[in-house]
């Protein structure tokens, strides 16, 4: 056995045992006994120690020290290995824990203070979480700058300089579109009713397999919130059923599906390796995106759902699938991220990266971030905040400490709008599939060009490669303008 | 922290490690998708491989040796903990691993052959299994006896002799007991019907509630096999369904109720110590046989149980409590252990234990093994085996390894035997409080008596005091004669 054998075979035993701990995860959001929560938090503590201890063990330092990789996947390989294990072992064990125990405190503070529409009572919870998370990133940044060594734990190579170019140079045509969106004439009608909680089910169904999901690697259950959970032969989703609004459960699914399919897509000669699951957070958001958004919004595919829904549902109260397709893709104002459409959904990223970074950068201070959220989505959205659950307690990331997560949601979202505009020019047959309900063309390019590489290429290089183009926001805005220009008749 | 403190903590982190291993197995039977059977089982062997690494820590030999235990329950952990470290330590890796991989296949190798009817298929693999056993065994007796030191992994405390004994003094009443009631001139009638799939799990659920199952730390689902899984907070049982036969998941329900509600009976200061668990297989099946027999067979719960059922299918073939009661209880002939009535079922183990035994000890070959079943069956039956699936390849057990298993049922009723004798004396209402579907009392009693003790007393001491006598047959022989010989006017 080489050394790169042995630390492979290593490797291999930490990535089962770590799908392990998602699995556990996804069960204590979907089927555990409510009464098992101190348990699950035990189990999920020894789980997390162990994993810590072999993300740490001396070993994979000498093994990678004496590896010869060879192949390009190989090479790859051992600078994913590094990359972990120069990051795991920055960190001090003891901040590794007092961040686990903070956060997982303050999580319970976070969702009580917005039951109570408190900020007060979870502001210096938040500021407790901040000093530790500056003290990581300190540690991880090696001098560096602590917020891009943050930022790099989801999505690997961009800095945060580089974020905000990219964002400065999305704002003005969004904040525009959103205006003209908001000023139009004739806006959709809403769809209305109730929509009972089988049939949505069975619905969501179809449409994950209208997108290819692989039932016999994967299944679907119910949770608060709808997440994705797994990889190689079992990745799982979830959605949730809200009986006044069908589109939620829908979408949520489809976006789900994407995320999942991903995970399911990537070559299996890659399972139980660090090349065998997506490569950042900003890629896995640009499937479940294009998916949601670029393939199950556009006309072709609400096409067929509405005939779907027509039939399951005894009658819409739209009148046709052209009404439907607006009414689909509707812009309406709102304080709440999860809840915002394609247009608007990225201004709510810009604002929380923008203060989040100032956070981690000690240019503000916890005690004026409700002032700052709020003057800011006044300048941004035009509206006053209403309540702190719709201003700054509405996301759960903060509380437990995902300073850098925000970005890459609206990296996903630029991704998605490369990856859609090379996917129709490769594609010419897509909408005429999608309109029999059919994702199966689009999924399979996705297949082909992103999902089976896995964690092969880092993320924009995987993205320049598969569009044959330099990364960008200019598609996401052309498609944004074209779509909702025609839909709104601007 | 003393040396104690040091291993209790150790300990606890294996305890949940354990608990999370466990609950994979349950995943991979109720819902895992049915393409990750190749990632469950890396998953499992890496699980098993860090408890395997964690069980023989030389730290374990350390800490016991400066351990300095004070309470009863402190004596007793230390003694649990010794045990399980000398057992793993007698194993050599390299046989541990062997014997994973070759059971992992034998049972596959079992499965087609059972499917084929053909036991030539099965008999090397078989054989295989049985060497590696003996070896097993062999390092761990030291020098004792070889079956004994299997059998002790399931009943600690107990010899093959002395089972031996406790069998050769049951056997002659049960044979005279079975061949009266198959005499007898007015057999009870079966039930007949179909019985649809929802209301048979809408029943199951309120049997479960019945023999208060908590479900705040429990759930229920379906599974080819049913079985039981998990501790302290989270105790899951499964069920299934037969649409002609709806007393094989009402039953099957109770008797699974009756194992989690051990587990979850335990005094929760034993969480994630070795008293934290069932003290052994045969106090576990007591468990779950006197929820099932003694008082969900009785003629009080059946009453309840004919008004549930007659209601909920909309009458049944038969005509009243008292018939329904002795269809519940009928005894036929039959080959299969798992279908077998009360006072059948011990005969199916009796010729199992003997054969098994021999099958260790050297005095039987696996060449010889179907001419040894069938003829033993035909002694003890009466009946000639008629095809291989009915006989020596009815049970997963030996191509999994389980030898010294079986006996454990046996001693599970007669232990539910003495439990329910001086349950009774205690219990004056119960009958009363089962009557109206209200299993409470004699559940309370059982909790009161025999689960919250977890570990802390061997399986005979344990039931020795429960019961305030000695632990012997008479009480199960006395019950069923008095009991079949009601029902079959003998």
């Amino acid at each position: 056995m080489s050394a790169f054998d042995d630390l492979l075979a290593f490797q291999r035993q930490t990535e089962a045992l770590s799908s392990v701990a998602e699995r556990l995860g996804w069960d204590q959001e979907t089927v555990m006994p409510r009464g098992a929560t101190e348990q699950r938090s035990e189990e999920m503590a020894a789980m997390e120690s162990v994993l810590h201890e072999r993300r740490t063990d001396p070993r994979i330092g000498e093994w990678l020290d004496a590896a010869k990789p060879e192949t390009p996947a190989e090479v790859r390989t051992v600078e994913l290995i590094t990359r972990d294990f120069t990051r795991s072992s920055r960190i001090p064990a003891r901040l590794a824990a007092e961040l686990a125990r903070v956060t997982s405190l303050a999580q319970g503070d976070w969702a009580e203070a917005r039951a109570n529409e408190a900020p007060d009572e979870f502001l210096p919870t938040l500021d407790n979480v901040l000093m530790l998370k500056r003290e990581e990133a300190a540690a991880l940044a090696d001098g560096g700058d602590l917020y891009d060594a943050l930022l790099d734990d989801y999505e690997p190579g961009i800095t945060g300089a580089e974020v905000a170019r990219l964002f400065d140079a999305m704002r003005p045509r969004l904040v525009a579109l959103r205006e003209n969106i908001l000023g139009a004439e004739n806006p959709p009608q809403a769809l209305k009713g109730h929509f009972p909680h089988d049939t949505q089910i069975r619905l969501a169904r179809a449409c994950a397999t209208a997108f290819g999901y692989d039932w016999s690697r994967g299944r679907m259950d119910i949770a608060v919130h709808p997440f994705s959970s797994g990889r190689w032969q079992d990745s799982r989703i979830t959605t949730r059923v809200v009986e006044t609004d069908p589109f939620n459960c829908l979408y949520s699914t489809i976006h789900e599906v994407g995320h999942s399919s991903y995970e399911l897509g990537i070559d299996e000669d890659y399972a139980f390796t660090p090349l065998g699951r997506g490569v950042s957070l900003g890629v896995h958001e640009s499937q479940s995106r294009i998916y949601e958004n670029q393939m199950g919004r556009g006309r072709a595919f609400t096409g067929w759902l509405f005939d779907r829904m027509h039939d399951a549902f005894d009658g819409l109260n739209v009148a046709d699938a052209d009404a439907f397709y607006r009414s689909v893709n509707r812009v309406t104002p709102g304080y709440i991220r999860t809840e915002s459409d394609e247009v608007q959904y990225n201004l709510h990223i810009m604002m929380r990266f923008d203060l989040e970074r100032d956070l981690i950068a000690g240019r503000l201070d916890v005690t004026d971030l409700v002032e700052a959220w709020n003057g800011r989505f006044l300048k941004d959205f035009g509206v006053s905040v209403d309540r702190p659950a719709n201003g700054v307690l509405q996301d759960v990331h903060w509380s437990v400490g995902l300073f850098g997560y925000f970005p890459t949601y609206a990296l996903g979202n630029v991704y998605a709008g490369c990856l859609n505009a090379a996917m129709r020019n490769a594609v010419p047959g897509l909408d005429e599939a999608l309109a029999s309900g059919e994702a199966e063309p689009g999924v399979e390019w996705l297949r082909e060009n992103v999902q089976r590489h896995g964690g092969l290429l880092p993320p924009r290089r995987l993205i320049a490669e598969a569009t044959d183009a330099e990364v960008g926001p200019e598609p996401l805005l052309d498609y944004l303008d074209e779509k909702f220009g025609r839909i709104y008749e601007l």
